[in-house]
């Protein structure tokens, strides 16, 4: 087996760098965004208009999945490629973040936590053997090792018995790993304190994992918080093998990642925030619920090649929200989907040419001040 | 100006007839299946991939426009197709139907009808006049005279008041219309009464239409006394003029209809089971939520070459509408809209090779037989 993750440009002023990580079903060049398909389907597209955003690779969520409709029907069914109709890359998440946010938590326990299912109430066990049994079914290309994720802030003892914990599950998850064709990654945890992450990294670098996650940000610590922690653990983890930092997020927090050299990225935002009539824009959140765009015939944003853009106004957009139809929550999340694409092709562009480091600290003012981050 | 309707084969041992009908967006084949895009949405799909559905015409309700975002509005951002995003033709109806079935009627005269909308309450007055002016406005190629519509079972008196009125207003209607780009139809009304029907036809046919509806008729009369009504009416109008016969409708109507000489065709019916996880089928229908379905990797229907036949089971199909991903009721409607186009494919390959007639009995009570058009 080849190299599975090769740096292809490192920008000189930063840590940023450009790079290709070859899956089963084909390669992905980061930086890369993905849109997340949290019960196998990303809210409103279809793979086609999936497609035309110029998404590589979309995000399915290991605990949705196996309440519905269930691991093993995914597997009878020939996995989630086929179910989903998507032959490029698909990542799954362990499970653990929803178990912990979501459903009602029996008890936690070194080998997994037993929880209640959100939707009926029935009993469940996850852990780092039946998360990776499950995402073996599941079939993704990549898949995630099971941890326990703390909420913010977090009391120093809870932040630390979690992060111990997560070590160990996570060489419980690799023991557990029975397909070559799937890469398992392994997920930093340790919430903003830096050296709870560093003791945490090197536990899991001594590992070798293919791929390292950044997980427990975007839970409420901010910005500043967020980007010194993702600063400090990125230079922990190995130059050779690609980052993701989990959840995130809104442009700035990509842009400051993508300096602190991350390389993948996922967020619910475009669709859940293109199902409220809420666009992302160079200049800031459009709100096409707004009155004022009763009359506009101009797209949502100008200069957008995306499909809502180039065929409908933001008055028509307007009226399809005003009454209900689909098509308003569809169009607004394309356009959603495919402006954080064409901002990683920007991020990726300026990486390769050297000019990204200077454009990165001013994109990232222009967008925490044009009001695109607040509300959040 | 040339003609605009040509009749291109007739079917030897019936009144089917294959024919081109030129509109200021583009010509259309008929017989044609026209997709109802009531506010202004093909409910769950994008005009692209309406498109796909080989539909060649989309419908929508001036009733429905005229309240949201209103007819001044769809004017002033340059007319339906633009709004829409569709720029093949389109057709509105007239306003009655939904007048008289969803709102909440003030007071019917001869210059129209004083209406409170079914959102808020607000007063409207709709008549010949005011709907060709909406309809100017809106920017349909095809567009239809005023009409009362008549519930089922209707007393007589009421039944021919309304009918002289329909006469009445159709001829205001004509006066009213300002723009030769858009074809104005007249609306024969007059319920199952075969003699009223008659009247009709000739009051109409003496105006000099550009062509002709069938109207007041899939509401409750059942096949046999729409299709009694049909063959009376359709052999009425002029040979050289497209007859279209508004809102049917099932595939066993539209069959004996096409047999009795009718062109166009509307129905909400393939968006609106989609919606509910209900498909059709040459075999019948197959409802999705069903369990049955819960791990069956067919298609929807085998050999079908819609979107959603090439790409997902029945299986994926059914989780979506189980966990209430858009996706499900997007892919069912893509598929009957389909269903329904290719239906209307068969019937004009069978018109022009001459095989139609015969055919056309055997899929009629077939399609009885099979259950799809019980349940309505």
């Amino acid at each position: 087996m080849g190299k599975v993750f090769e740096v292809k440009s490192k920008d000189e002023f930063s840590h940023a760098r450009t790079g290709v990580l070859e899956t089963a079903h084909g390669e992905i060049e980061t930086p890369v965004f993905m849109p997340v398909g949290t019960r196998g389907s990303v809210k409103g597209l279809t793979p086609e208009q999936i497609t035309e955003t110029d998404s590589q690779i979309i995000l399915a969520n290991t605990y949705h999945m196996m309440l519905r409709p269930g691991a093993d029907i995914v597997e009878e069914l020939g996995g989630l490629h086929k179910l989903m109709a998507w032959d490029k890359p698909i990542l799954t998440d362990s499970g653990g973040y929803q178990v912990f946010s979501l459903s009602t938590l029996n008890k936690i326990t070194d080998s997994g936590v037993e929880f209640a299912s959100h939707i009926d109430g029935k009993k469940y066990i996850l852990g780092p053997e039946s998360s990776i049994e499950i995402q073996n079914k599941l079939g993704a290309d990549i898949i995630m090792a099971f941890d326990e994720c703390t909420p913010f802030p977090c009391p120093e003892e809870r932040l630390k018995t979690a992060v111990n914990r997560s070590i160990r599950w996570a060489e419980q998850s690799l023991k557990s790993h029975k397909r070559d064709d799937q890469l398992l990654f392994g997920i930093v945890q340790g919430g903003i304190d830096l050296a709870l992450r560093s003791g945490c990294a090197e536990g899991l670098v001594s590992m070798g994992f293919p791929g390292y996650a950044i997980g427990g940000l975007s839970v409420g610590e901010g910005h500043k918080n967020m980007i010194e922690t993702v600063n400090h653990t990125a230079t922990l983890l190995p130059e050779d093998k690609p980052r993701y930092l989990m959840g995130v997020g809104m442009p700035p927090d990509i842009i400051a990642a993508v300096k602190a050299g991350v390389d993948m990225f996922d967020c619910v935002l475009p669709t859940r925030n293109g199902r409220n009539a809420f666009a992302f824009t160079q200049s800031g959140a459009v709100r096409l619920r707004n009155s004022i765009h009763t009359k506009d015939s101009s797209p949502i944003e100008n200069n957008c090649d995306c499909y809502a853009c180039r065929n409908f106004s933001r008055a028509a957009i307007r009226h399809f929200f005003n009454v209900g139809e689909m098509l308003g929550p569809t169009l607004v999340s394309i356009h959603n989907i495919r402006f954080f694409q064409r901002l990683i092709a920007s991020i990726k562009e300026r990486i390769k040419d050297g000019s990204f480091s200077s454009w990165a600290d001013k994109q990232v003012e222009k967008y925490q001040k044009c009001g695109l981050c607040r509300d959040f």
